[in-house]
């Protein structure tokens, strides 16, 4: 687990092209929106942007690589208050941090810790492109 | 909008293969027991399972191909009580079934509905392996 000094850094970069946004809505969400440039542009967004989805597994990779690759995941059990506040578009380079918000031992399973994590995903600009409530099952140390 | 009696079936179907399970994860979370078989073996789950964000994508194509390609979706602002209470292992097939739980205009947006879809996918065997609460943007048709 890490102090809170160490979540407040923005970890990651994820470089965010049209040809990926396409290529991941066309496979898993394919709304005009996300894969259609001409639609798009007569759309709500003025342009294609990302899927939501998208938007998710970018943050996985980095909460993955930056945060979790340091402990003993085993999985967790689901996500609350998932946000897309911003859209994200072509062109944009995302960063995210991750904030322990509560972490506590298992009721049901000794050597086991649930640990929830406010995980943001900023653009460019600074503006919030995901925010999300993340629980992990993390393998505890024994005390001493 | 539908009635309750076609939110009822179960839609869709998307086969999952360990090649789709493993190249999902390697691009999104490379974590041992979504890439690595033999880690996987010794692994928490006792095999490859499929990334909770691979089920998600997966979940988004079915509920876009048989619910959101019906009525014209403006995007969604996000997603509560994302779970995954059962693992989706190589060579599942999963189905969704999605059930309306409210729907009210937009109080800021005129010509815009706000609709909370609670969507859930099965494997096979009829375990839920996803659920959630999506909440939808849709164009409205005008009264009369």
């Amino acid at each position: 687990m890490r102090t809170s000094d160490e979540t407040e850094e923005r970890r990651g970069a994820a470089d965010v092209t049209e040809e990926s946004i396409v290529s991941f809505a066309r496979e898993f969400d394919p709304q005009p929106f996300h894969v259609d440039k001409e639609a798009a542009a007569d759309g709500p967004f003025g342009g294609i942007i990302a899927s939501g989805w998208h938007t998710c597994a970018l943050m996985m990779r980095m909460y993955a690589d930056h945060y979790l690759s340091r402990v003993a995941s085993l999985g967790g059990p689901g996500v609350d208050e998932l946000r897309w506040p911003a859209p994200v578009r072509p062109g944009d380079r995302l960063t995210v941090r991750a904030t322990v918000e509560k972490a506590r031992p298992s009721r049901s399973k000794p050597g086991r810790g649930l640990v929830h994590t406010r995980v943001e995903v900023f653009n460019q600009g600074g503006d919030v492109v995901l925010s999300a409530v993340v629980v992990n099952f993390l393998r505890m140390r024994s005390a001493g």
